[in-house]
């Protein structure tokens, strides 16, 4: 045993020299630091400035769902309006779901929602005068949106799937603004 | 003014009305009363009873992030890690972030990853001794962990997507047993 | 100072030996120790019995904001909906808003508004099987419902009052039902 | 079916545009948007500045009750610093608990309380140099104290009644300073 | 690079199985599986049984510091009833603190405070009737009562030091009974 | 019983009046008022700086346990990785924990681990650009930090203990740096 613990911690050592040697490409992983040890990023030297996120997301479910919802929607239902107020609170607790998030007081939050033929699309928007970016904020938004409406069709519905959680777009922070593509 | 007024309440009226008749299909979400209102379930009078779910979800990004995220597994790096632990605590969570789900104290939940070739997949597993499932116990971490390997790796890639966010299979309670088919 | 400090002493003795005296009266309430220390009621010998729980607030406010959100209702407006979801959300976190209150896995919430002349009113039922009663989650969430209401009329009326925060009545455990008589 | 179905959405869509005209009336509500879909502010364009905000409120108890909790505060008993302590926490839990408020970093609260001879009185104040008002911070306060009163003294008194919980005053913002008259 | 990451991947396999002879002893972290990831340990097969925890820790503070928190105890002041109720209230946040602790409903939680001639000793007893035991619960709310000591004196004290917070005893479970030996 | 009540007032009176004497002490602690009464600071007039604090805490364990953790280090176990998220989150969660603090945006917080001899040595570093310091944060990073190693490991060692929780330094804000001085 001891010599296999030896062996051990030679290799170890190996790895970390040559981890080193990696460590142009590991540096791109802002959260953790030279030696892949979880980090928040100090953004201490960030301006303030406005910025805001925009995210989507859609909850496919079968067409017998679909129709339900729509008639709870035309009854002045609540099942999407409490998947509203999930998300927008989401928005709101991001720094705390999210381990390396910076907390940050968010301006604005609104979840929008679309019924189409096989899904429900989520849209999210979150805007902040901060440090950071509000880009986890809004993609919490939607998919505690999407786990919400999920839950209140899931009786009807074992199959539903959540799909397409992505930034659309971001504005702000010295990155500058980002547009997603076509696609 | 007044007239449309009238006119208003005279037609929300049979709305009611209508929707009334429409109630065998509405009667379908189990979070919502006959009126459309919000509320939990009453499960009052379920069993205690062993329950698990299961659920998965994938985490799409460029070669390149997918790549950087391997070395950083090599090395020790805590990306996964700080994922897993997020997934974990969120399920702890939940009955926080979706309105209408039961506090319920859980036994077990794990949430593993395997890297793909171009996507993270990850898989959580949920268990309690109670009155209702944990699907979306399990639904939750597998979101959060998501979001927190997006997280992590935005700083390399913004045009990360997170995917088929789904139920595999759940076991206990008076439904029974249910196992997502092929697909 | 010193002999002011001797004195202080010995008249903080002689109020603990008369409060010692006065214990009998002191007693009655539970969540305080014989020394008046705060201390949560030991529940551990208490079974496990089906108790509910039923409160009600009132919120008064103008006439003109009244029949504003008379209108927004009769729009499918969201105002009573996000008070509905806050007060459940708010009965399920009762244990860590209100110090002493015990943690506990509820059944049921439910909250519920009626419109009148000059306020709205409240009503909110929460159910469980648990070792301790459920008054203090339907107090909780009919007050925070009703701070949710004022939130969102606040821009039109800043003179919006809560008032009659009660116990209608309460079902279950050793010291029985009880029921709020009249007004 | 399929005709009530066609006759119900001809008539919500009736009712949307008479709603549309109502909208003059509609637009009071700042937290719902022209839809009355629920919505956070907007407050990326207020500015920082110096704001307050005090409240108040009463517990009714019997006077058996008040009494003994005169005898708890003369012995150095916890119940009214419990109540304290409640209160401010709950200042911080604000955004948390009310679906639409902003998060905000507060600069100071306080919670002062007044044993009158059926009632006790409470006083909340809260500051903050920020882009929103802290009415709900200093109203929220308030009512946790209020329900911490009732936790502590319900062992001895059923009929406990909150009542009268409504601003005294606000101080800063571009709609000014604000002190409710008389009564 | 292409050799040094082939090296690193030999490397890590060879880890790997000297890893897996190594495991006997890794074994006995029961909060991460075999391949040394975190895991909450299933106590799905445990009884639900009285169980019961009771922890120390002290706060060493100066002289002078000590004799102001003296005088204030003897003029009724709360610093420490608010770290008492911190200390309780943290109790009941344990699971949501240390990331793989079973959520529990805890039936008592008590804090109490002795003030020595350099130091505070804290005594925290925490009592469940639940599947898992509560020291944790017991050291979370010693530790977060000496924090708060530590927040309320540190503008007499930037030196103070918290020291020895240790499990004193727990009972049921079935690894039975433990009692700290003297010292 | 009427005497003695007498009695008492008097002689808390007294105790008042005398406490007001004692006040030039009592002034010390600047989270109670000038009647022993818990408040958070105004921070009102305190201006925005750059603030660090950096704390630091040992877990003392058996030779046992110690190497068993070090084994799992080289394994690339979550132990500690587990240990520094906890950490991390819960210097954003000092707000909620520490009833006095002020909530306050983190720019960045980092938790680092050195395993010794007989104790694992935890260091936690907290910045900010705000009104207030971050010792509280740094604090209850280390402690929370030192809770979740304790948690990991106690299932081999029910003697361990957390020692020397304490400032080592803070810089910023009006009352300047300070530095920890050798032991």
């Amino acid at each position: 045993m001891l010599i296999s613990y030896a062996l051990l911690e030679a290799c170890l050592k190996l790895v970390d020299e040559e981890g080193d040697a990696l460590n142009g490409n590991n540096d791109e992983f802002s959260h953790v630091d030279e030696n892949g040890k979880a980090q928040m990023v100090d953004v201490g030297n960030k301006d303030d400035t406005e910025r805001s996120a925009t995210s989507s997301g859609k909850v496919f479910m079968s067409t017998e769902t679909i129709e339900a919802l729509e008639r709870q929607e035309l009854k002045k239902g609540d099942v999407l309006g409490v998947a509203r107020v999930a998300g927008i609170q989401a928005a709101k607790k991001t720094s705390e779901l999210i381990p390396l998030c910076h907390p940050l007081a968010i301006n604005f939050a609104s979840v929008d929602f679309r019924i189409r033929e096989s899904y429900v699309e989520i849209e999210a928007t979150v805007r902040t005068s901060g440090k950071t970016g509000v880009e986890m904020e809004a993609l919490t938004a939607c998919s505690v949106a999407a786990l919400t409406v999920y839950d209140m069709c899931k009786s009807m519905d074992k199959s539903i799937t959540i799909e397409e959680v992505k930034l659309l777009e971001k504005t702000g922070g010295k990155s500058g603004d980002w547009h997603r593509t076509q696609k």
